[in-house]
């Protein structure tokens, strides 16, 4: 079986896989205190084209989320999302059990508006009683969403200035950063994304890494005890080094975004086919993941050669699936796929 | 200014203060192992005619729900509750901070249905990987809701059917639930109300006390070690003596329902009122609580005499408002609305 | 059966319950903001003289203490207290519910000091790996201690100038506060208490009130949401005036003090009754809390009269004892229970 | 310079590499339910011969203390441990921040007794209140310990017994639990050591992995709903797989333990060379970690070569050092320090 159904179904890119073994029986302190962190910070910085922020490497993106999270609220405070948000629907309640209320706002194509983050700010604030209501205190977004979708330059911008305008810090997961960065549709390039955010994170685990993520905190007063956070939650490797060799060989020559670039690609001659097959997709999405609605017969028949996830039921015939491509995706494969849609 | 903004605005009804007044200077045990308290239990299980019932006297309502909620589930789990429940909006995330996600449907009426309940239960466990969503392992309903309207007998008994049938713990808020039972429209009696529900609280703040709720936990799997959850919450008074007398009046002659009964009547006079003079209501409302829906010429009128709360803008022009009578609602002060009224 | 086994085993000072009783059937709106609660607030103020400081009022000690240091400490922080300190032993870990570690010290006397603060604070900091230690940012002491005894002037200076030189807020548990500062062995008023530390409160269920306390903020960088954290954590009372009015009572013509004093000068009484009988004290305690070592015998003989509460096995024969006395104790009783000490 | 400060100074043992670089570019269902996670598992099982044991993959101690720990107690419960145990001193309050009391009592040789265990549990459930006392519910241990002793047979029997009669669980922290089963002094083995606890877990990250904690739950009452714990703590690795191929490698030939016993030996002759040179060690540790008591010329002599890790100052000229060997360490670093120690 050919695997589509996800984007981590592989190890690391080859280049990781080199590095780690050429420095396998080196010696090197503890946590995230090596010279590999302290290159790979340097890279990513170099690429962010922020020479103030603060770099921090996690094991995962429950950690993430979770540790920045819970490092910028108060008790009493909660953080606004999308609906369909990782952190509202696939954490089972990672954020909720650091104390905090995920304020979930109706999402479109994956996505929350400038407007609707300044209503919900406002409408919290402005009750006569606000103590009674969570207080929202931060926004998290995801580029790309959950489906793939991504935010414009201008939306950014205009989600930036509202969490200016009330001073609430503005987080972007990146877990697959890079395929949202390197998609046809992006007008927007790392450094900008990064000049509109407060924190957010590179994820590596689904963009070439065997695991790790990571932070770049911009503003500086999220910065203090950063690393108690990682701590605490569980994000600190001991053998930090293994997450700088990672992201130092991402960042070297431009890799993660070479990598990505290739995922994009063969996405969209995935996409290509269904549409040529008469498929429409549920929503459009520039970037490694795909949702191709197929008729149950369609499904039966891939199904015996493919792997792919059930996204969302359509009809009694017809269900919504998602194909994602990676970093690992091979030219092959999909060669192979696109033959079968279209002898579908 | 007379008061109707809501249901707390008085002391406590004469008869609790002149026990109160009576039994001052006794000497008796702390945190509710007293004789008051056990008097007050007996009384309460009587009324609810549920011997076996384990009874617990809480300072207040936000304690008795996270207390309630917290004892029940596990870190991963959620509660299953209306957008429009109290735990889901007016408990500034008290619920998030002992750690669960608050699970929130869309409410109709202020109501969720079993049909509801049981959808969410059934996604949620579907999926292929149930393990990265929170699992709902709690139902919370309000009687009444927070808009005043009540279940049904059939809606109640549906929605118990399904708790059972995924052995989901049901916990019923009786904030106001004298107001519910002794309405017109109610059709089911407290022992009945009692057998349908795992856990409920029967709310005194709102009905005659000067503060506290009576916990009645049904189900014998959710009583274990339920005065440590009580104490870590802070919900344990030392002076548990006081909770007792309290209840022990209220369960006495029958007074809890009398005293709901009172307010029922004049918030119906009320609303008669509002609709003789052509205001629609928000929502049909049984009980204590109505929602007239007024123009901005008659908010302003009113609003110099009276205090009411603003519950929802409609248009520019119009406003939903709340009015609240009580136990302590007096029928001079309600003449003298209606005929305000009358007068607009 | 006389009973002097806590401090908690009446209702609440006279004087309490007539302005209760007087202003029962008064509409004030509810969670604190009435004028009952903005009176007291002024008369704590004057007699701490402290005209900045924010004072709330919340439903009881567990609450305050939870609240308090929940609103203090950041996720990774934890609170410095004595090993025998309420919040390490006596909380059910409310303490740790909210996240954080209580680091507790070995108590000298109920104590600690200055020194041990100090070293706990640079030990914690100078390893080389801080953040794998939870980070100690908050210092907890109660005045009086559980069992009785007191800081001095010289020792609360002391402990102040630590927690200052390292930025640490000091928090004072005042349960107790009345008896503290109304014995003959302080040497310190209430003014110059609440200038020594960030926040503390005024302890009335103890202390002649049905229940209630009062805490004080005076370090302005606490202040902020402290309502938010009130709520949340269950100590935000719906007839918030109940508190208001009882406050305002207790420091209306020194009441407070007076029924402290009157507390202290009966728990002498008794200490040297038991002195004169022989039996020496646990801990010299010139509060209302008394600890005599007691002969098996001793215990029988005043049992059959007396509740009292058993706090340390000594030996096989001896036992330390607590008797306590209130606001609420008459000296009739504690006439009865000297002339039966000088008989056993 | 030549490092010796902690068993996590290199990446993970070559065959561990070789093995994730065969298996790189495989496709594999992600979350640990691959094939690589199943042989694991089973070859776990017959290691430990506990065929009805449940195995969860976990990607760092951190995540393996706090899941198991949070799985398994009530908000209400805490968990015994020695006042030197790492959830006690080295987790950043990682498990007061899941909400529970870390109850520490003092070790002795960084062991606590049965005997110890019993009388907490006593004198916390013989309270009158006991509902004021956090109540234990779990025990803690390590194997080897913080410093490197290890429990006996008789011991460990003898806490598993106690634990039993109170119906506590007993979780063993086994991080380095390699290094200590192949200790000269162990008396026990793996599958005696299993069938005494009900939940422990085996280390990766110190004992030849990259990183990875394998947890085996013999009791049944603590299955339930562990994916769920493991997810939300963070600790469930997107690509489970390379936990999987890291644990079967190390449970295949035995090698899990040849490289234990390695270290061991290795870790005998350092200390040998100490006390030949008149150095005491601070405690008798049989296995990897070895503290020797240095003179502080002793100590700048020996940190011009390595990097050992300072641990308790013993007074102004004496300090106690920590020397760790592990897997990785070779026989040549050994010989060269044991030739500079007795130069010294």
């Amino acid at each position: 079986m050919i695997q589509f159904q996800c984007d981590y179904n592989e190890g690391a890119h080859p280049e990781i896989m080199k590095r780690l073994l050429e420095t396998n029986m080196e010696q090197t302190v503890g946590y995230g205190m090596d010279p590999y962190c302290a290159q790979a910070k340097e890279a990513i910085k170099t690429a962010c084209q922020s020479a103030d922020a603060d770099i921090h490497f996690l094991v995962g993106g429950t950690q993430a989320n979770t540790t920045v999270i819970a490092s910028i609220l108060r008790p009493y405070q909660g953080v606004i999302c999308a609906d369909t948000g990782h952190i509202n629907v696939h954490e089972t309640g990672a954020i909720e059990h650091t104390g905090h209320k995920v304020i979930a706002l109706p999402n479109k194509e994956g996505k929350i508006s400038a407007r609707q983050i300044e209503e919900t700010i406002k409408s919290h604030l402005s009750e006569g009683e606000p103590e009674h209501l969570v207080q929202p205190a931060m926004v998290y977004i995801s580029y790309p969403t959950e489906i793939g979708t991504i935010y414009t330059k201008k939306e950014l911008t205009d989600i930036s200035a509202v969490c200016h305008k009330y001073d609430i810090p503005l987080f972007l997961d990146g877990a697959r950063l890079g395929y949202g960065l390197t998609s046809e549709a992006a007008d927007i390039t790392l450094p900008e994304l990064s000049s509109l955010v407060d924190v957010f994170y590179i994820g590596g685990t689904k963009v070439g890494a065997l695991f790790g993520e990571a932070v770049v905190i911009n503003n500086p007063k999220l910065k203090k005890g950063f690393r108690y956070h990682i701590k605490q939650q569980g994000g600190m490797l001991a053998k930090g080094r293994l997450l700088g060799i990672q992201f130092l060989t991402l960042f070297t020559d431009n890799l993660y975004f070479k990598i990505s670039e290739h995922a994009n690609k063969l996405a969209m001659e995935i996409r290509k086919a269904f549409e040529t097959k008469g498929c429409p997709t549920l929503v459009d999405s520039p970037t490694n993941q795909q949702f191709p609605i197929l008729t149950n017969e369609m499904m039966k028949k891939l199904g015996e050669k493919y792997i792919y996830s059930l996204w969302q039921k359509i009809d009694d015939d017809h269900t919504a699936v998602r194909f994602c491509t990676s970093w690992a995706t091979s030219e092959q494969n999909v060669k192979q796929l696109i033959e079968d849609i279209s002898n579908l």
